[in-house]
């Protein structure tokens, strides 16, 4: 499982998704930088969660050759993303071998993006607000990973 | 379901908070002060959130009376706690009529208040960081809660 967070901008965001990967047992971040590890809004946020994880450089306009290369590998890619087409977190089985991205604060995933997608999941609504915070949408999207396929020893790829 | 807020300090958690319950249908939330909601650290966060939920003011001094008259009410009280009799929140099933509380950033819940649980509720950790931030620790619960209790369309109390 790889978690991609190269489209997102807000540094809390990335710092809270560090910690949140590292303590649910998902080993592989992508960031735009790895020099973002460094920043003082990532470390305070983070609680040195990059000391633990295998942090991996792309930036958003090397995505796609990145997933391509992915996706020859068996990683199936799943996107975080509300479409007319996109299914539900609940019901759905995350494969082992995943690439998962969140998309932009304000902007989402971007359309070339999302053509590479196998998956495209989305967290129901209750209320009237449009959407959760992204690092809450990666930590839910986490959970579900770590619930199916971490919990119990099972390998982790 | 009551999301109890009021041992967090905290800004843009409690506006984090906001935001999560109301995408998640939960409507009732409990702040040490309502004029918190005022605050332009938690506004920037919530997403006016807060218009949409009701909020209930409860200090923490007086959070103990306030867990009495719920269980009289036949509330049952649920705290996200790691102690060494914590049970796991996979396998937990949440009451339908629940108040759920959140312990302080660094202190936790406060032993008084542990003593008026009845479930004493952890999120397993598989790496070396000892704990998930709060809001996220209280998003994993509310999205367990609403898949059990709100998706579906059951009444929520």
């Amino acid at each position: 499982m790889f978690v991609v967070a190269s489209l997102i901008d807000k540094i809390p965001n990335l710092g809270g998704i560090a910690r949140t990967c590292e303590v649910l047992g998902i080993r592989n971040l992508v960031l735009s930088s790895k020099k973002l590890t460094e920043n003082q809004d990532f470390k305070s946020v983070s609680m040195t969660a990059e000391k633990n994880l295998n942090i991996i450089e792309v930036t958003p306009s090397n995505l796609e050759e990145f997933l391509k290369e992915k996706q020859a590998e068996g990683f199936e890619i799943v996107g975080a993303e509300q479409t007319v087409d996109s299914k539900n977190l609940i019901k759905f089985s995350f494969p082992r071998k995943c690439i998962m991205i969140l998309g932009h604060e304000k902007e989402g995933i971007p359309s070339n993006i999302l053509g590479f997608l196998d998956h495209t999941i989305e967290i129901p609504q209750f209320g009237l607000l449009r959407s959760l915070n992204v690092h809450v949408t990666g930590a839910l999207f986490m959970w579900e990973y770590c619930k199916q396929h971490i919990v119990g020893g099972s390998t982790q790829t």
